[in-house]
């Protein structure tokens, strides 16, 4: 019993050190219920695992229906006991294999006892059941053994770089540098798998049930005017570069003109931000676009496409998704992707203020957009202590130049800060208008309404993580909220020049038609017909309805944006040769999947992802080139100081 | 009657003016058979096309089985008759819309019947049968026409930069520019539908039937070494580029030291050819990878694979594909990707002039690989000339050095050419061993093996050309000849240098176990386990099994090749940490669905293609970036003659 204890340890061990999303999956052969850690879509009965292969079975197949099956598996040599038994690990599970004791097969149980760990193995032999007693339900193959009759080291694991055991207590850099090894792990498995079978789900629904189109657009394209941020590619032609694009937003708006009417993409796109922490130089998005569709009908079709490429084992999603305005999500959220997991809502007390004339907050209230709002935190006393918030309203001070009260409610009715300032009727007012108790704490701001929604909101985040380090459950990782974010600005002031206004998300994005008669008179007070959908306070996803009018996209480009419109006359000759109304949207196909997988970073649902820093630690990308190839483009690298 | 002929006219119109494939189809509601140009993959009775739109049918679907319904149709007003009716069209289809003729809707009649051609147009109407006589078998909307009751202008057409019906004298470079409008063709319209739904099928076969997983590898990389035709990337660290590649090939295979066992991706790929016909800087393969796998093992792969993506109406495809060897290929089609669609192979005729002891040819038979060989078209006579044959073999001559000799075979048994040179016996055994009548063609080389095949093969496509040009039938558009050729060498001399062996593929194919012992005395004889896919004579798809074990990766590097192994360390230490064996196969997407669809070119099958210059010429990129964003990537560009 004790020799067979060991393998059940394995289920924890290094390699599976990041615990995977388990579920309780049924096996398909015994109807025996166990727990899996291969996502839910990507089995299916139907799949054949072992086609064109030399094994006859993966090693997480095998169930007490195959008992007394002549069996063939290949995988890697996961632990080895005393030259008793061996387990061999495949993406599919594990499989206890059982070496003869007889004289006669000495070399068999000497190959596979002396073989390194981590060797690859092909082992053939009969399935039997495990002793009474030592069978592990929690396992896939917990009801089996293969006893083996013949094995082949297919190639012997020379050199680990490190010791696979203590891979857990290595940096993410080493992680990287062996990422081959790491992709060996149940969790970068898992994260992979379900990845791969969420775009396929979400392909059959576009593809197979709504008559999308998969239409590959390029990536060697023309620098957007303005657009930062889009590394450039040099080419043969002297002085003349291509430019890798953010998104086939121009191509996919182009097919519709062309009468693709349906199109989606999943697609690579790029952009160069440097050095930023959970971004990536290249990620990929589910682009669509539709021609004859409305807002609703963008929100339907995701909606749909969500819900069936949704694995099981994350639960069910509502139907229809909440939507909230934008001008909602900033003053009860303080941001435009708002964490609806959680409440400490966002309050206006602006009017029990204003009642009670206190100079310092009035000379606030007298200005155009001045307010007094609260965040009400229930129990925040027992978990936030004076040096937190002081450290917390710090970082906002800093960051919003917004101060931000924090009030503890006692129990004896006294407050612990701000005491003397206010008097106890507006202490009761505002009790009452945040429904507050002993122990309570309020994070008050008065200001600018945006400026205190900001500080306020990001506040909000920050008490939320710092309770849940306490112990608190604020958000369960089996939560998953979606919301709509709906009626943004379509442009808002440049954030150089408040004077000019650029465009929210880009120049393509139409105007609600309430607002048009705005566009000419007003820009600054015209809602788009931009659209957010947002998962656990993540923007995952945005698009919008786009202008099929030349003329006002004209305008919008000219009048509104002044800017010149010449660099996108193939656009706008486009929108004059029968352009349809359409719409689309772009979802982040590696931040949605971090999400459902619950990965601390992109990085962990990407396969080969590269450093913060944009580098490949694995190859060591980039890398110099030789002045052979610069030549052949053209270029030359600069003296670094010189600007030359 | 004479009205309602136009509408049928416009079947062959200019927007369909490059025929796509017609096949019968059957309509789902009413059952009834009509020519359809929608590709039949694309063609599910269970997908909607009208989900989440404002139009209620497509304008191609109604049939008689919808009349009496209220419909609501959206599309591009193709073709107006004197104020009776317009005909709507879609990517689906045409629909006939009958305007009302009583003065209470003389707005709607006027609407529809002034609008400018290629405006976007909403209809509301009620489907009515189309009066006796005047249906149109061939049409899938041919026995209804829609009698309007409310029509709206969602987009007036208000220029095009061309007659539309003019498109088909126009040049390509003039459709590229405005590629919007050429896509609205029907071919172009079933090529891409074909490529997204082929596409798809072979993912539901990889992913849902094989439990592939579709895994996204980096495009920013590493320049290989020695990898010319990489296009570079410039990145904000000085000096130091990405690159794009040319394939994912060593992604794939650490992937497998990964464990991932069954990779897939439909994978963008990059190469810098410059200029050349028919190629993309960017283009797609389908590139595949599995553990545990024979050649054998890929091949059914594959061979499933493209059974089970092939469209309905191209056929059936053979079980199994046939195999044939390098050796073979070259001998008997000198070329390693045979037109098996037609005979006319090179024979070996060097038995037969060795016997004659002809002076000229004893000569060239004594040296090493000296041989005489011929190719044999029958009734050539009749269709190639004298001057014909001058300027083919002057081609050959010019391109390969060898001398091709062309016999003609009267109908009195003399010869043509070559009559007193040769003796009557000599002829005899010559035209006995090549089957040859009178009016027969004999095309006949002497010299090195290698050199006469390749020259001979050549010559064998040439001819087929010229034969189709006069109206012989030789390869019908409805061939499909697979044919996997194998065997390959594994090294060849390097082309400057004869005493050098390079990779005939790539260093990490794996020899053909049968010849291991020769890697490490006479590596120029063994033979890979590389194989590629041809169809109808163009390479299609290639890969191989790789080399897993590193000792054996690293001789091949460090002893055959001698190249620096430590480039590529990262793959040697993985093959070292437990890779296991594994091959894979990538199969251009572009050229197969080209093929399927018998497009001219590459660029009929791909949404926004490159010129052949790699301009895009709506956008006219590539283009000049200003200095601003090049000293971000501390680059500048050379002047054009000083090299600096």
């Amino acid at each position: 019993m004790a020799l067979r204890l060991g393998v059940r340890l394995l289920m924890g061990c290094s390699l599976a050190r990041r615990r995977p999303s388990l579920f309780q999956a049924t096996c398909v052969s015994c109807r025996r219920k166990f727990t899996s850690h291969t996502p839910s879509l990507y089995l299916q009965a139907s799949t054949d695992f072992n086609s064109f292969a030399s094994r006859s079975h993966t090693c997480g197949e095998l169930c007490s229906a195959d008992i007394g099956r002549e069996v063939t598996l290949c995988g890697w040599l996961q632990y080895q006991r005393q030259g008793l038994f061996v387990v061999l690990r495949d993406f599919h599970g594990l499989t206890q294999v059982i070496l003869p004791q007889d004289e006669h097969n000495l070399a068999l149980k000497n190959m596979l006892s002396e073989a390194t760990l981590e060797s690859v193995v092909l082992v053939k032999g009969t399935v039997i059941a495990r002793p009474h007693g030592q069978q592990n339900p929690k396992m896939a193959t917990g009801e089996i053994e293969v006893q083996a009759s013949h094995s082949q080291i297919l190639n012997p694991c020379k050199k680990l770089p490190f010791e696979i055991k203590d891979v857990v207590k290595k940096s993410e850099s080493l992680r990287m540098q062996y990422r081959y090894l790491d992709l060996r792990s149940s969790q970068l498995q898992y994260n992979l798998r379900l990845r791969s079978s969420m775009a396929m789900r979400m392909r059959e629904y576009l593809c197979n049930q709504h008559g999308f189109v998969d239409v590959e657009t390029p990536t060697l394209f023309k620098r957007t005017p303005g657009g930062a941020k889009e590394f450039v590619v040099p080419t043969q032609e002297h002085g003349k570069f291509y430019s890798l694009p953010q998104s086939p937003q121009q191509f996919k708006q182009l097919l519709m003109v062309g009468g693709l009417d349906r199109y989606f993409q999943i697609a690579r796109c790029y952009r160069d931000e440097g050095s930023r922490p959970d971004r990536q130089p290249e990620f990929t998005q589910v682009d669509i676009e539709m021609s004859f569709v409305d807002q609703a009908g963008i929100r339907s079709l995701i909606e749909g496409l969500l819900r069936y490429s949704w694995p099981k084992e994350k639960g069910s999603l509502p139907d229809p998704f909440p939507i909230m305005t934008y001008a909602e999500a900033m003053s009860s959220y303080g941001c435009d992707k708002p964490d609806t997991r959680f409440q400490m809502k966002i309050t206006d007390v602006t009017s029990v203020f204003s009642a009670a004339q206190l100079g310092f907050v009035q000379e606030i209230l007298n200005k155009p957009r001045g307010c007094v709002k609260a965040i009400h935190i229930p129990e925040g006393a027992k978990y936030l202590k004076r040096k937190d918030l002081d450290s917390m309203t710090k970082i906002i001070k800093d960051q919003y130049k917004q101060d931000v009260m924090p009030l503890v409610l006692k129990s004896d009715g006294s407050w612990r800060f701000l005491q003397k300032l206010i008097s106890d009727e507006l202490k009761k007012d505002l009790t009452d208008a945040m429904g507050a108790k002993a122990e309570d704490l309020i994070l008050l701001a008065a200001g600018d309404h945006d400026r205190v929604c900001t500080a306020l909101g990001k506040l909000r985040l920050d008490v939320a993580c710092r309770l849940e380090e306490c112990g608190v459950s604020l958000r369960s990782p089996t939560d998953y909220n979606f919301l709509w974010v709906v009626d943004f600005p379509l442009f808002l002031p440049k954030e150089d020049n408040a004077q000019e206004l650029e465009s929210t998300h880009h120049p393509f994005t139409a105007p609600n038609p309430e607002d048009m008669d705005l566009l000419y008179t007003e820009p600054e007070k015209v809602r788009s017909q931009h659209y957010d959908l947002v998962l656990n306070g993540c923007e995952i996803g945005g698009g919008s309805i786009r202008i099929h009018n030349a003329d006002l996209q004209r305008w919008v480009l000219e009048h509104v944006l002044k800017e010149d419109a010449n660099v996108l006359s193939h656009l706008l000759e486009a929108l004059e040769s029968g352009a349809p109304p359409h719409g689309g949207i772009a979802l982040g196909l590696d931040r949605l999947t971090a999400i459902i997988t619950g990965a601390p970073s992109i990085r962990d649902v990407i396969a080969f992802p590269k450093s913060f820093r944009g580098r490949d630690l694995m190859s060591n990308a980039p890398d110099f080139v030789s002045d052979e190839v610069l030549q052949l483009y053209h270029i030359k690298v600069r003296c670094p100081d010189s600007g030359n």
